[in-house]
């Protein structure tokens, strides 16, 4: 190792302890199972000033578990590793042997390359398959009725506490008011496990669970489920090493990715998977076509099925638990988009269509599509079916490209769910307010009702340097309305590559847009840390009202610009309006004069001097 | 002066010489009246590098024309004085006499606010007053059957340039899928003068134009309008003088906002406002009962009738166009508020609320409403009928408080609408997206179409430091449905004071989500910039898509973080795909496969070599 490496890998060693320090007045604690009592579902639990508790979803894994000692040279503990084994479905094999064209036509050199490798050695599994005959799909295990511990862990940490939540469910029961406006979808009072297996066996639900990822903690995407998001994530040109491309997942779980895209291209690719997914508590989710191109070359008309098919085997190994595959990119649908204003904008559109062009034949993601399905079911790998002509901007939304891709995407979930391969859909993209309505319909319609796991969408296009806001309001809309989980847009969207910052300015904005959406559909629960909140806004408990946000070094860091003091943390007043004009306060008299009676209390008030802004000695 | 007053004085210049700068590749330019052939309309011209033309809509006044001599200490010119010096119904008069409390009782020492007010010296005005027996309100020219300037000049801005929107404006004209939704607005094809003196007799859209604020761009705030939006600035602790508090303004309007309201307190109010309205070419809006508060010592019990009905006075002689006022906040409603988590979040609605407790009586500014709007007409000072009891927290929404107050604006607006004063409704705050279209309903059913001013809504309470985003969401989806102004919300937005960049990015939010919903209206027009914006994007023009964005700095400055060479600006790829990936250059090859025939093209794209991605030489 040179030196400019290990300087930069002691830089990333400390971010990544950085970013393993526990939030602010939380806790991380396990919730045990009913059914599978071995199961331990994480929550955040947040102590408030007051005593109370809330408590809340945890993305963030064992990295905020201070107990946990983690290398990430070894990987996580495989959590799944035993409910896996007892199945008794599958069996350990020598796997692909790994060659040098997986990191690349245009990898590092031998040596690099060599060293990178060997960074790795911790991480390597004999992987496992599904034994022959066998399918090892959460879907075909919910079909036969099997409610697998992956099931139970996901109704656990759906509904997660229930007790601090009481107080709030409870002013929701009262008032037909409070109540969300779920727009068709079917979420019940309480989760249970029974209910998860039913939602996967009818192909609404999916738990993204790779054989090979026993490491992950099981969460589900579907419509009745809490909505979730996706952050993106690539290597780095030149990596230091595993540290980097950890912490930058770390970094996404830590702020509320509920899955990650690995979309890496270029050098060292089935590395950096590794480096990923060994680390990784959520789903990996990746784009097979990228490496495939890699391997011969980045001439995407020299890709054939056996390439990708080596891919998808390479990847499924290693542990991938959902593939976005473009198979909807039929021939016929290309001169669709030649009268559109962008075209094609998805990469893995654009390759399969030139692929589609230059041959002049039906895709081979098409044609081999029940091949895919095969190797699918013997990992669980689950279906991302990709929308390679999801439009590029608003005036290509909602069109014959797109909609024809999306029909075929809802035959295709008929031949994936044939085989119990779990399948989720792909959407945009670019669509104004008023056409993101006919984006869910068309979807639920024709796909029958597979979970929608859109990019978005962005409701105008002027917004370069600010596209997660644009997108955050088309994100939380579609959420409303029915999508499952909500593929973030950073601030560099159509700009350049988002660095640290912008990773969290994209998850925060799409945190909000999925929150938004879970108390529209009156997720039951999902309000209650807005209520916790206020209160806390309202009993000035400023500190509580940081540590319940999303992002409490911020609040508190923007609060301390204009109050920097500590005894401000008790004010009963901020900087906004000051202690004169402070409206929160007046409401307690409010309160106290509809409790007595207006006239009496009058009378009393002005008699007692009428003071209800006592002035605070200056901190 | 001392020396830091001189030295923060040249930084606050030199910082608005900074915000006079022209946006790149813009120029200024100004549309002739047809029936007032001297109207000067601004617009913005942008000159793209393909030579096309694209012109937007305009706020930032002659900030950003080179050509205009602006001095913060005379002012600026009076665009409007002739044209009401032609109607000949006022007349100038000696005002009410100016008295330090103006400035607040706890206003600055004898000798400072001396020197603070001989600054404004350049700045004072004769005011002038409606001659007896006169109505000088647009309303009344409206209703009588006028097109006054102030109405023509609002058709051609509403209208902008319609010459380059034509090629896209025909691809809207043929094809139903670009249409938007209007959700019951009723919006033209093009704005005639006609149109606007209908809608503004009718009370469906206001333009807010006092009298004695001759500075103005006359600009409507109207459901079938473009949706506008607001941005609040406010008195610093410690002014170094005009410069600093006119650069608040311009640093305001330079990104988008269309109207401002001065949300001073404390110390200078009135001195700052002339600082700022006879350098504002847009609307300025303050809410009278903060000065009234001022006058006695902070202590609200104390405000009388007189000491308001003279501030009104005091202010709309300065020129404030609009005043937002709590008249809805009765005495009967207060109680309603009690069960509230968050109770009265509003500032003009607790001072009111604890004086309608302490005298137990009903409130005076229900009492003198007519005697407000006797004073409004005099003037044409707009109503902005506050919602002093909108909901603090999503559980405090669409309760009986709110809409108990909403229902009392909708009858004061009838009252107001009697004298022909202008009036628009404010509203809230804080509302789950799932119930944001019963504002909207309720505000259309019983306040007569009058034009909607609302804040946000914030669509979730757990975003503090975001509630920039959490709010544009809300107000993306009011501005559709029908809200005529959003009143921006800040990243600092519970937490403490905005400062510059808060500002800055507060508006952009609120940009995005005003263009959300004209595009989602079908505002004619409003899509045509993303439109050119995309064609731009797709053409791998980067400067024109830097120059079409909302902000052409940030974008510019994001995309060079990652490609900062020159030649990048013309390469044809990104950072984000890289030369080998970009799917948007496929596209002309499907054009070219879709033009010649398939079949044909696919052989005669091999024999050429099947090149797509012509590797570029790094630059």
């Amino acid at each position: 190792m040179n030196a400019p490496d290990a300087l930069a890998r002691e830089k990333f060693t400390e971010l990544l302890a950085l970013t393993r320090a526990p939030f602010p007045a939380s806790c991380k604690a396990y919730l045990p199972g009913q059914l599978h009592p071995d199961l331990r579902v994480p929550v955040r639990d947040i102590t408030l000033t007051n005593g109370e508790q809330v408590s809340v979803y945890d993305t963030s894994g064992p990295y905020t578990d201070p107990d946990v000692v983690i290398d990430v040279r070894r990987g996580l503990p495989g959590v799944r590793s035993g409910w896996i084994a007892a199945r008794g479905d599958t069996e350990p094999y020598a796997g692909r042997p790994p060659v040098a064209l997986d990191d690349g036509q245009k990898s590092e050199d031998a040596e690099r390359l060599a060293q990178l490798r060997a960074e790795s050695a911790g991480l390597q599994r004999q992987p496992l398959r599904a034994r022959s005959g066998h399918n090892v799909t959460q879907m075909h295990y919910a079909r036969r009725g099997i409610v697998t511990p992956e099931m139970e862990y996901v109704a656990i940490r759906e509904n997660g506490r229930r007790a601090w939540m009481q107080q709030y469910l409870q002013d929701a029961a009262r008032e037909q008011r409070l109540r969300g406006n779920p727009l068709g979808a079917s979420i019940p009072e309480r989760i249970t496990p029974e209910f998860v297996r039913d939602e996967v066996a009818r192909g609404r639900a999916i738990i993204p669970a790779n054989i090979n990822h026993p490491e992950i903690e099981p969460m589900a995407i579907g419509r009745n489920f809490l909505v979730k998001i996706n952050a993106n994530i690539g290597n780095s040109a030149v990596t230091s090493g595993i540290e980097e491309e950890v912490e930058k997942l770390v970094w996404s779980i830590r702020w509320g990715a509920d899955t990650v895209m690995d979309l890496s291209t270029g050098k060292n690719i089935h590395t950096t998977r590794d480096w990923i997914i060994r680390n990784s508590p959520v789903p990996i989710g990746t784009v097979p076509i990228y490496q495939a191109l890699e391997k011969v070359g980045g001439v995407a008309e020299d890709l054939t099925w056996e390439i990708f098919r080596d891919t998808l085997i390479e990847q499924a190994e290693q542990g991938v638990d959902y593939f976005t595959i473009h198979a909807g990119v039929r021939l016929a649908y290309i001169p669709l988009t030649a009268g559109r204003r962008t075209g094609i904008v998805s990469r893995g559109g654009s390759i399969m269509a030139k692929w589609c062009l230059t041959h002049h034949r039906e895709s081979f993601l098409y044609e081999h599509f029940e091949d895919i399905c095969d190797i699918m079911k013997q990992y669980d790998v689950a279906f991302s079916l990709g929308d390679g002509l999801r439009p590029g901007c608003a005036s290509d939304a909602n069109d014959e490209a797109q909609f024809a891709e999306l029909h075929t995407l809802g035959e295709l979930t008929q031949i994936a769910w044939k085989h119990d391969v779990q399948t989720m859909i792909e959407g945009p993209g670019h669509v104004p307010m008023h056409m993101i309505q006919a984006n869910m319909a068309e979807q639920l319609k024709h796909c029958h009702e597979a979970p929608f796991y859109t990019l978005g969408p962005l409701t105008i296009d002027i917004a370069p340097g600010y596209d997660h806001i644009a997108s955050a309001i088309g994100a939380a809309m579609i959420g409303w309305m029915g999508t499952a989980m909500l593929c973030y847009v950073t601030p560099k969207e159509h700009l350049g590559l988002p660095d640290r910052d912008d990773v969290k300015q994209g998850i925060i904005a799409y945190k909000i847009a999925a929150h938004a959406a879970d108390v529209a559909k009156g997720h039951p629960g999902a309000r209650a840390r807005d209520d916790a909140l206020s209160q806390a806004r309202f009993e000035f408990r400023w500190e509580d009202q940081f540590n319940l946000g999303l992002d409490p070094e911020t609040a508190r860091e923007f609060h301390d610009e204009t109050l920097p003091k500590d005894a401000s943390k008790v004010a009963h007043f901020c900087s906004m309006c000051g202690p004169k004009f402070c409206s929160m306060k007046i409401t307690q008299e409010v309160r106290d004069f509809a409790a007595k009676g207006l006239q009496e209390k009058a009378v009393e008030f002005r008699s007692a001097g009428g003071e209800l802004y006592v002035p605070r000695t200056p901190a």
